[in-house]
């Protein structure tokens, strides 16, 4: 991890102090706070590396889960955007998003009849890597009067959901054609890193294929925020899906992705405990940041002692091992955190306090959270 | 883990059917649902465990976070219930609970004047180790009031908070004394499963200087599930604080303390794709069930395939290998999955669908879930 030269989100220490301060007396620790100007750069940055690589920008809700950002994102020139649940959907649409792709395979909500209303709302993209979610998906299209329009998932590396061959995603887009209550929408794709010549075979492979069923795919997506610098890579594509990269985190930090400045979203944390000279103990634990590592060596960064190591987390505590810091925290100090996977993190918390140049200026409602289904 | 010979929650495979297909189709799928049948059984025998070692009961609401489990805790006998977060104790005190215990250092909530606040409507127990966590205490005592009652939080081994000797407990204790707005209450333990003899000890050598100071404590409290077998160990324990023991897990199953048919919450989970002929995809990922692994391998033990393996999660999928599954589940087949650890399953979900022998009976807010502060 790099070593934290300056201060990020303020333009001073006495500015991150009192905005520790007021975000303690308003709100208490743990508290999620997100930087909107950070964030606001962040929107236009993917923004321009789409449109710099000729893509539409379809944005990932599932890292921030608020229609109030969402918004902002399609503001910035989003086409419209990804959900991975209906319920997602349902909270996006009901704050009068539109435009709405999910990118999985929809079983439980289409048996709930949830999938239906929606549909019947508006109509959805929706993507499938087999017949039995396309036959609930027709269902749920003749319920609702209007076809759904579906999306075939193509896996090209990552073993993932996703039909493994071209030759499958034509036998599925055949099944879409010759079913009134289903629309053909194109083909869905989140390329490994390093699988983008492998996702262009794919491509020109199921292209022919569909071709040959009189069907061209309007929609060619693809996805991942480390993927934003391999958009070029694929001929064909129309559209690009990432979630990540509003926020950012310790895992687009150690992937290059992002840096300290680039991070939005920071978990305000105290300092309850420092028993034992090298231990402390956070007041934010398993049931703040997750248990997610993301693969990386501890949880979080602590931007004021960048080599303390939370190392442990039980439910409400994170653990500290202190034992590299020369200037170690004390009880009662307030810790700002970068989390390892904000994308879960935030889907921990029922709000996120909105600060700009250090002043709490907004409480947005993590809107979509916890919508499982 | 154990194999599975009998289907648990249900009198017949029948039953088991048809309350999938009511889930499902009420719910969608994941669904969290918990048998009230074991609940009930789980609660009884626990508090048949603390009766018999002759200590009051006072469950850990953290697992369920549910004032209607709560309330049956206490219709059993428990003396009162303890909480991790003063949130959760608001949640509870406004469904008519007022003997709580909080068992951490609470400073972000003191520093808000949610603790005076609420000390104002009821006199709270809270633990402490440390001089700052007092006089946060004190000054919620001094506006509520009415004095807080404080524990001294001790560790004998598991290196979380907690003074690490008698010494300092004694310390803490005279600060306690000596304040009018700060009451002491006793001494708070977490034995390591192995620690009890040394926790003895500490208890010996503590109870020794809190007498020099004029004190004795009243409240000398233990816990954990697994050492709810421990109970006779420790001489002067008065109560024992339980929380996993209501639902049970799989990290329970491991540790011996519970099987199959005393787990009371499964994940019912759609398999929403077969890519690849060992492989298969969940519909419910680490946004369900936490990336927690408890330590164990795998993710989550498959009530109906109990071979399969669940070895990784993303965010909304759960990744099947069913390499060792002479029979494999099917896309749209809905799957039963007791999680590795329940208490930060439960934490996901904004609600639990309750059964009796195979039939919805209940819909249960878990209405302190989120409550960070």
């Amino acid at each position: 991890m790099p070593e934290i030269d300056s201060l990020k989100m303020v333009d001073s220490p006495k500015t991150v102090d009192s905005l520790k301060t007021e975000v303690i007396e308003r709100f208490g620790t743990p508290c999620a706070v997100v930087d909107l100007d950070v964030v606001d750069r962040n929107i236009a940055h993917v923004q321009a590396l789409c449109d710099r690589a000729g893509r539409a920008n379809r944005p990932h809700i599932k890292t921030h889960k608020s229609p109030v950002l969402a918004r902002r994102q399609l503001d910035a020139g989003a086409i419209g955007i990804t959900c991975q649940k209906l319920g997602e959907a349902e909270v996006m649409a009901n704050a009068g998003i539109e435009d709405i792709l999910i990118a999985t395979n929809i079983i439980g909500a289409a048996r709930s009849g949830r999938l239906a209303a929606m549909q019947r709302r508006l109509p959805l993209k929706i993507c499938a890597d087999n017949p039995v979610s396309l036959a609930a998906y027709a269902e749920a299209g003749r319920a609702a009067e209007r076809p759904v329009r579906v999306l075939i998932e193509c896996d090209t590396g990552q073993k993932r959901a996703g039909v493994e061959t071209p030759g499958e995603a034509v036998v599925l887009a055949k099944i879409v054609r010759d079913d009134p209550a289903l629309e053909f929408g194109g083909l869905l794709f989140y390329p490994p890193l390093d699988g983008w010549k492998a996702t262009q075979r794919f491509l020109e492979e199921a292209r022919a294929g569909l071709a040959d069923l009189g069907l061209a795919p309007d929609i060619i997506s693809t996805g991942g925020t480390p993927n934003l610098v391999n958009m070029d890579y694929l001929d064909g594509a129309t559209e690009h899906r990432a979630g990540t990269c509003i926020f950012n985190d310790r895992m687009m930090m150690a992937a290059g992705f992002a840096d300290v400045g680039t991070c939005a979203l920071t978990i305000f944390t105290s300092v309850v405990s420092r028993a034992g000279a090298t231990r402390g103990i956070l007041d934010a634990g398993s049931k703040t940041f997750t248990s997610d590592t993301g693969g990386l060596n501890g949880f979080g960064l602590i931007l004021e002692h960048p080599k303390a190591r939370i190392h442990k987390m039980a439910e409400e505590h994170g653990f500290l091992d202190l034992s590299d810091c020369e200037d170690r925290p004390e009880i009662g100090d307030i810790l700002r955190i970068i989390p390892n996977h904000v994308c879960v993190a935030v889907n921990m918390v029922d709000q996120l306090v909105a600060v700009r140049g250090g002043n709490i200026v907004d409480v947005l409602p993590v809107a979509a959270r916890g919508r499982l289904v």
